[in-house]
């Protein structure tokens, strides 16, 4: 009961796979997906992962089992550090350019693992099993891999697909509630900028998609996987369409930096982003104010809205620093109504602060948070 | 009278420009390279390099100078931590996706900084302007870029081709001596597989090569970077023909890394590489003893061919352990005649441990070379 969803950009083809019971006979669709019968296997994961799942990981490869090299998971191991001493233990184990690494965990481990393997002998194949959802949802698609430097987020990478992608939603029972919910926002995402049926089926089973439910989870993370897929493939190199994808981040990073990404969780730093965008929209009159409050209303439902402190000048400026930005220009997505969103280049700096007041405003106090818990 | 060569790969189209006086225009070299008059310009560059060539580096750029990065060049240095540190460097420094890098100095800088333009924001634009013989005659060349693992040189890295290589063959003027000739051995090595022509040529001018006149060098080192355009633009990811330009280059790395990369430069390993090839070659009936003694005497007239203490059997291993070995198969490059090359994989251990120990048979001791310089 699994859903495939076929990727055909340019430079590569490939499966995503997305459903529960994906680990029971992972050896053998990855022996499936190569001609290569001696090449050898090495997963990258983290202890925390590898507590939850080794048993059923390494179940399906009998006799052959892969090399299992482990990273401490977390943004601030998203570094140089960390894939030099990855690529080190490749060559020890005697990786060539016949073998293949799975990464297994969430999207830093995902994005370093495919970084990796892009630069190891100037390029080896990899596969994705992704165990977030926010890495199943987003980061395991679309051939965008890398590292953070000190000075920003993802400042160094590749892009390079991957051989296949298994997103297998057991995986995210073990999940803390927090993540999951964190990363249904890129799904909400998905809803607002390119999938109306999504967004109504988000609304309409709310309940059942955060208890994991095999049926509704499968579904919502196909579907934005199939919506960032279309995205993807109009548009490889992130010159054009791809651009939407971005609703929500240009606020969302800046909110992510100024609380040195401490605060919030991305898809939580996102959600507010993705409530100023639908406001800026609301004055310019591209979205009613019916569609305004189911936006909010679902964005809620999958939060909650996590409080956060940071001023909204520093907020304000920057957003002018996003990397998205070409030289001088400052860029923002912006909902036209429910399944389409838009690229503007002439948001200003007085929309924007208005629109930041606006997320403080109605954030929660840690009172109100307090009374709601006690 | 600077040459153009034209390359053409399924990737990217550039330009080598080899000659004297190229760095009199640089600035307006580049500019006509590209549409983007905001772009940001980085040199990478060495100390060494900046003290000998600044003043006629920057002659041409004016107003707009250039931001000057520096790092120590050698190949100790050629690893990930240099990359980092010249990436944080970019980042701040303003460098965005429009920015370019210049790499100015010998291959090591040129792998590096290659290599810093494919990861920097998942890849930005750069241009070499190479300033050894190796560097102009082959590593700023092809697409290769990368840097060094403790385990292995050049482990990591990628496909990444220029913008365009301006090789002012002036600043070799500056070169020691031993550099020079070293670099010249792969230019040898494109005269014995691939081209009679530039042989002949490298025969007949040595003095005048081995000088730095203008004419025989800028035509030597055209021909050579003529001769691996066409062989890269026929296999550009290196699955075929391409594993020509290995010739001398098993054993070449296998002396490298016998002796730690301590005793000998890069051309010197594999003059003593190609002359054991040589030996094989004729054993094997690929080559006369006409052709043995012309294709001796040419790597001898840009050696001297300098000694080296190494195991034989340490070699012999250390060959099959050549990266360029898919899995279990053992290649090696062979000379046939002069001007042709093949790739053959049955060379035994046997075959190469006689032509190993012939090398140190024809070794000059350290008292014959003491009583040459008396
Ligand atoms: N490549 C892309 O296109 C893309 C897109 C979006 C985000 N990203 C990147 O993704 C990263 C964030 O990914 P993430 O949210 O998955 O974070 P993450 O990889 O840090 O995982 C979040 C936490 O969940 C834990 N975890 C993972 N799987 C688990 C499981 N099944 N059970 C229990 N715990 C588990 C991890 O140990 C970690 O503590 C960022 O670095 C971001 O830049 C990349
Ligand atoms: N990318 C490729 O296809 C390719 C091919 C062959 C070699 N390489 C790489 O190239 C590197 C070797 O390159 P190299 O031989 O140029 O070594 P290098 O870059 O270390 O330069 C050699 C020495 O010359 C000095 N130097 C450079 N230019 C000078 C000048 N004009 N005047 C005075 N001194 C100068 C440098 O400071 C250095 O000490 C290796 O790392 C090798 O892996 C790459
Ligand atoms: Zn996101
Ligand atoms: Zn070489």
């Amino acid at each position: 009961m699994s859903t495939a969803i076929e990727v055909r950009t340019p430079s590569a083809n490939y499966t995503v796979h997305i459903g529960p019971g994906l680990l029971a006979d992972l050896a053998q669709r990855i022996a499936a997906l190569h001609t290569t019968p001696k090449a050898k296997l090495f997963v990258v994961t983290s202890p925390v992962i590898w507590s939850h799942w080794s048993e059923r990981f390494l179940a399906s490869f009998g006799g052959t089992q892969p090399v299992v090299l482990q990273v401490l998971a977390g943004e601030q191991y998203k570094r140089f550090s960390t894939l030099e001493s990855l690529a080190e233990q490749l060559a020890e184990h005697g990786a060539d350019r016949d073998s293949i690494l799975i990464a297994f965990g969430g999207g830093v481990l995902g994005d370093m693992t495919g970084f990796l393997a892009a630069i190891y002998m100037r390029g080896i194949r990899y596969v994705q099993v992704p165990t977030t959802a926010l890495a199943q949802i987003d980061s395991s698609v679309g051939g965008k891999t890398g590292a953070n430097l000190a000075a920003g987020k993802n400042l160094i990478g590749s892009f390079h697909h991957p051989l296949a992608v298994f997103a297998d939603i057991d995986t995210l029972s073990t999940l803390p509630e927090n993540e999951l919910r964190a990363g249904l926002q890129e799904s909400v995402k998905a809803g607002i900028i390119r999938d109306r049926e999504l967004f109504d089926y988000m609304e309409a089973h709310t309940a059942a998609i955060l208890a994991g439910n095999h049926e509704a989870l499968t579904r919502v993370i196909a579907d934005s996987v199939q919506m960032k897929v279309n995205v993807v493939a109009e548009d490889e190199f992130e010159t054009g369409v791809r651009m939407l994808l971005n609703l929500g981040h240009t606020l969302g990073h800046a909110i992510e930096a100024a609380t040195r990404y401490e605060q919030l969780l991305h898809g939580e730093a996102i959600a507010w982003g993705m409530i100023a965008a639908t406001s800026i929209a609301q004055k310019r009159g591209m979205v009613t104010s019916a569609q305004v409050e189911r936006i909010t209303n679902l964005v809620r439902a999958y939060g909650p809205l996590k409080p956060f402190t940071a001023d909204v000048h520093e907020l304000v400026s920057l957003t002018a620093k996003d990397k998205k930005n070409r030289s001088d220009s400052r860029r923002f997505i912006l909902p036209v109504g429910i399944g389409d969103a838009t690229v503007v280049r002439d948001v200003t700096e007085a929309e924007l602060t208005v629109a930041t007041e606006e997320l403080f405003a109605q954030m929660p106090t840690r009172e109100d948070l307090a009374e709601a818990n006690a």
